[in-house]
C-alpha cells in the first residue's frame, strides 16, 4: 500500500523528509510505500491551536491530492490531528491522526495512560484532546511536559530522552499511569529508550499511525460516511494572508 | 461596549449585514454597538467541518483586527464556534461562540436540552460539539434536524418555524428535552415563535452570544490565558488556494 | 428590569443591604433596578446543608412575593442555590442561583475551574454541587478553602483577598485550574483583585447572577415548565420552630 | 434496634401509621422496633420540590428528636430523600433515605434499572436524583410514570399494580431495564406482585430503607462526619407561614 | 436463613473456617446460619486476576451445590467478586460479592470513598473494579496499599491495623475520601479499630456481604434473570491442570 | 511473526481450524504465521459468562505454552476476551482480545458504534463489556441481536448476513450508529457484505485482533507490567470437574 504522510510543518528539507520516511519504514510492511510531504504554502509549525487553524486548508488540499494520486491512506504527522475531520469528509481513503491512533493503541496496553508534551503551554489543549479521541477520558492519568531549553526536541536527542523519562516516571509514580504516549511527533523514534528507562510501554504516534493505516487497509476499512458526510458540492477558495 | 460579530459566510450584502445587526441590537443594551462582518477573502458557508477549517484563517485575522480596532468583544456568529480556541489564543478581548454560549444558557433553564439543526448530515458533528462546550454532555437529550426543501432556512421563515416546532415537539415528547437550542444561526430570531408553539424555552445562539459578551464585559472578564496561552511569536502566512 | 435579590441570611441591616445593592448595580445596566432583601422570619446564615433546609420556606415565599410585586427576576444570593428548584416551580419569572450562574460562566472562560470556599467543612457539599449545575463535572479542577481566623470574610477584606489568592494559586499550580470561582457570596467584589494576584479570571457569583438575570430578561427567556412543573394546587403551611 | 420512620406527609391517621409499621415489620428482624411518625406542623405531601423544601425543617427537628429519644436510626419514608443531608449533619445515628437505599440495592441486582413514578411531572426530578444517589447515573435505564386517574395510588391497589406492571414492561422491553424500583413510597408493598407480572426484580424503597438501617446498625456504621460535618453551633429558628 | 460463604482460598483448616463463621455470625441475625467453605479442588489464593480465573470453575460448582443443598444465598468472600456473574447465571438464589456489596454500602455513607489493599500490585485491578460495581466511578477517591512485610495480613493483626490506619489517613487527607473500604477479606474484622484511628466510617466487605444477603432474603429479592440469563443447557466439563 | 490464536470453543475439527487460519491469513502480512488452537480439555463454547469462567484455566495454560513455544503474540478469538487480563499477567508477549481490539478500531472510524450479537440473552454482558475496553462508553450507540433460528451462525451464512444487515440498519437509523462491530467471532468474514448492505464500516474482530497483534509486534510493544503485574510465584493447580 502507499501512505501519504502529511507533516504539518513548513519547509522541511528534502533530506529531513527522506530521513523521516526511512524511520517510519522500519515499522511498516516491506511493500508499504511511505511518502512524506510538508507544508509549502503555509508558513507554520504546529505549536498552538492557531497553527492548527492556519495549517488546515493546505492539509485538506494535500489529502485530496493524495487520494487523486492513488494513495491508499493519509497520515497526519501531528498529535493535534489537524483538520482530521475535514479530511475525512473530503476523501474516502482512511485519514489517520497521530493523536487518535496513539491514544487508541495506549488504551490496549493498560488501564491508564499519560501524555508527554513539549511545554506546559500545550497541556490544556492536549488534555482536552482526549475527549475527541474515542478513548474513555477517565483513562487519561495526566499530561506532563518536559520544559526543553531549546525549541527543537531533536537538537539534543539524548537529553530529550532523559527529560522524557524523568517526566514519564512522574506520570507513573505520581499520576499512576500504566502507559506513556509521546505527545509530540518531534519525539518520534525515542519511544524504545524512554520505555527502557521507565519500565512502561511507550506509544510512538508516528508508528501507531502508520501501522493503523496498514491495519485499516488490510481490512479494507475506512471512515464512516455517516459520521463524516461529504460537504455540499460548491466552489470553495481562500486568499493568501499573514498573521 | 462595541462588539464585532464575525459571520463566517462569504459575501453577504451590506443590507443583509445591517439587518442582522438591527436584529441583534434588539436584545443588546442601548449603548452596545454591534458591527457584523462577513468573510470576503474566503468563499465558504459553514455547512461542514471542511468549511470550518477553510474559514479559520480569515476569522482569526478578523478577530485580531477587531481587537486592534478597539472592539471589546468578538462574537462568532455560528453554532460550530469556528476557530474559537485560536482566536482566544490571539486576542485578549472575550471571544464568544454561538454554540458554547447557547448551550451554557440552555444548561440554566432545565436539566436536558436538544439541538435543532438543518440537516441529518450535520447531526454527528453537532452531537460531538457538546463535549467541548463545558456543559455536561449527559444533559444533551438529542439532536434533531429539519430537512428543509431549500438550502436557505430564511427563504420561507414561517415554514422553517413550523418545521422547527415539529422537530422540537419530538425532542420534548420522544427525547425528554426540557429546553431547545436553535442549532444554526440561520434560525436567528425564530426562537420566540418556536417557544410558543412547543411550550419549551428556546435558546437563540445569536442572542445568547451577544448578551454573554455584555455579561463578560460588565464584569471585566475574559478568557483564561492559562487555558489559551499566546502562540509562540513568529511569522505565519498562507497562500491562496481553492478546493 | 427589576431584580429581587434574596440574601438568605437573617437580619442584615438596611445599610448593609443598600451597600450590597450599590455594589451589584456597578455591573448592571443603568436601568436595572436591584432590590435586596434578607431573611426576617428565619434566624439562619447559610453555613451548612441544615441552613439551606431551614431557609427554604422563607426564600420560596419571598420569591413568590417578588413575582407578585412585579419583579422580573429573582437572584439567590448564595453559592448553594437554596430552594432554587422549588422557586422555579412556584414562579414563572427566572430564578437564578449564584452557584449555577457562576459555574456556567466559568465554563466559558477555560477548560477547568476551581471553587474557593470559606472552610474545609464546606468542601464536600461544594464539590457535590457541580453535579447539579449543568456544567460538566469533569471540568471541576478542585475545591479549596481559605481557613479564615474569623467568621466573617468581610471583617478584614485585604486579608481575605490575600488568602483567596494564595488558595487560588494552589488551584492553578497543583490542581491545573484555568479559572477560579469565588465559592461564597461573602467574597463578593473581591474577584478583580484575586484575578490580578493569580493571573486567572475570577468569577464572582454575585455579578454572574445579576448579569445572567439581565441576559434572560433581554431574551424573554425563563425556566422550562417541563423541567420545573407547577406543584399541585393545595394549601401548604408550616409552624414556627427552632433547632 | 429501634428505627424512627419519618413519613413526610401531613396528618395521617394513627390507624394508617400503625398499618404502615406492621407492613414494614414484615421484612424487619423480630427485635427491630419500627415507629412511624408523620408531619404535624407542616401541611404538605411530597409531590414537588416545593414540598420537599417546606417539609425540611420539621423533618430535621423530628430526626434530632428521634436521636434524643434513643432511636438507633432514622428512615425517611420518601423517594426524594427530603432533608437527608441536613439530617446527617445534625444527628450521629444513620439517616437512610428511601431513594438512595433503593437505588443502591437495585445496583446489586442487575446492570440497569428503571424508576416507576406517579406522574410525568415527577420524572425530571426523579431522573436528576440518581446523580446524588452514589449509583452510577449511566445505570439508570429510564423513569416512567403511571398516570393514575386518582390522586391516591392506594385507592385501588390492584389497578395501581396493573399500571405499574404495564409501565415496568415498557422499561424492560423499550428501555432495556433489568431491575425496577418503585419510585414512590405510596407504592409500598406492591413490589412482589409487580415482579411476578414483569419477570424483573422490583425494589421497594420502604423495605430497602428499613433493611439498610438494620445492616448499618449490625455493623455499627453511620455516616461520615467528613462528608456531613456538624453545622456551626448557633441558634436557629423559623416562623410559621403558608404558601 | 442459611448463607453459604465461599472463601476462594485453598485448603484452609477447619478451625480457621469455623472461626471465620463465628466472626461473621456477630453481625448476622440470630437465626442466620453461616457456613463457610474454602476451595479443595483448586490450589490457589486470590492475589491476581490469574487466581480469579483459576478459582472460577470450583466457585461456580460450589454455588450450584449450595443452591441444591437448600442455602438461601451465596456470599463470595473476596473483594474481587470472583465468578460472580457466572454464579448469578447458574443459580437463582442471591449471589453477593464482597467487593460490590461493600462499595454500595460505602456509597451510602459519604460522597467519596477509598479502597485499602494489600500491595501496590493489586491497585490497578481494584481501581478498575469500581466500574462494574454499579457505584458511580467518580466517587472512588483512591486506592492505596499497605505494603505488608509478610504475606499474611493476619499474622500480626495490630500491625496490620496500624498500617491500614496510616494509609487510610492519607486517603482522607490527600485524596479527600470520606469513607474507607477494607479492600481485602483478610482484613475482615479490623474495620472498627481502623475507623476509630482515622475518624472515617470503614466498610468491612465480609460484614457488608452477609448483611446484604439478609437484606435481599428479607425482601425475597434476587438477581435479575434479564441481566444474568441462564446459560444454554449443555454438558460442560474441564480436566485437571496446573500452572 | 507467529501468532497463536486461541479459539475458546471445544473440539473443533482440524479442517475447521485450518480454514479459519486461512481466512485470517488473508488480512495478515505474508510472513505472519497464524496458528489456531481450540480447547481440548474443556467442553465448552462461549455463550455465557459461565462459559468464560470455565474456559479460563485452559486459555491461560495455552497462552503460557504459546509463549514458551516462541509465539510473538496471542489472540483470543472471542468477543468476550476470556481470561485476557490473566493471560497478560502470565505472559510478556502481547495478548489481544477480539472484543477490545474491535472496539478500539471502531473508535477510529466514527463517533458512535453498535455491536451486533447472536441473541438478546447476550446483550447485557456485551453492553457491559464496553466499560473495560478502554473506549469511551458513551460512544456505544447500542447492542442489537439477530435472533438466529439455529444455533450456528455459519450454518446458513447468506441468511446470517441478511439478519446482520437488518439489525445493522436499525442500529444506524434508530440508534444513530456510525460504525458496526460484529459482536461474535462466528460472524468472522461476513463484515464486507454487511458493510455493503448497510453503508457503514463493519469491524470484524477476528481481523482487528490479528492486525493489532501485527501492529504491536512491529513497534515491539506489549502490555504494561504496571497494569498487569506478574502473579506471586507459587504452585497453582485444579482438578477436573463438570457442571
Amino acid at each position: 500500500m502507499r501512505i501519504k504522510v502529511i507533516n504539518p510543518d513548513f519547509g522541511m528539507s528534502d533530506e529531513t523528509l527522506r530521513s523521516r520516511e526511512r524511520m517510519l519504514q522500519a515499522v511498516a510492511k516491506p511493500d508499504t510505500v511511505i511518502s512524506m510531504d510538508c507544508l509549502t504554502d503555509t508558513h507554520v509549525a504546529i505549536d498552538s491551536a492557531l497553527d492548527v487553524v492556519l495549517a488546515g486548508a493546505e492539509i485538506v488540499k494535500r489529502a485530496k491530492q493524495a487520494e487523486q494520486d492513488g494513495y491508499d491512506a493519509v497520515v497526519l504527522y501531528c498529535l493535534s490531528d489537524p483538520a482530521m475531520v475535514a479530511c475525512r469528509e473530503v476523501v474516502r481513503i482512511p485519514v489517520i491522526g497521530g493523536g487518535q491512533a496513539s491514544m487508541l493503541v495506549a488504551g490496549m496496553l493498560g488501564y491508564r495512560f499519560s501524555l508527554l508534551t513539549t511545554s506546559h503551554k500545550r497541556m490544556p489543549e492536549k488534555e482536552e484532546s482526549v475527549r475527541y479521541s474515542g478513548v474513555d477520558p477517565s483513562r487519561l492519568a495526566s499530561v506532563r511536559s518536559i520544559e526543553l531549553p531549546t525549541d527543537d526536541p531533536r537538537h539534543d536527542i539524548p537529553d530529550t530522552i532523559r527529560l522524557l523519562a524523568e517526566a514519564g516516571r512522574d506520570c507513573i509514580e505520581k499520576d499512576r499511569a500504566h502507559v506513556l504516549v509521546l505527545g509530540c511527533l518531534s519525539f518520534a523514534g525515542m519511544g524504545r529508550e524512554v520505555s527502557e528507562l521507565t519500565g512502561a510501554p511507550v506509544v510512538d504516534p508516528a508508528f501507531a499511525a502508520i501501522n493503523m493505516a496498514e491495519l485499516l487497509h488490510a481490512q479494507r476499512l475506512s471512515h464512516s460516511r455517516i459520521a463524516y458526510p461529504s460537504p455540499p458540492l460548491r466552489h470553495r477558495s481562500w486568499s493568501s494572508g499573514e498573521l
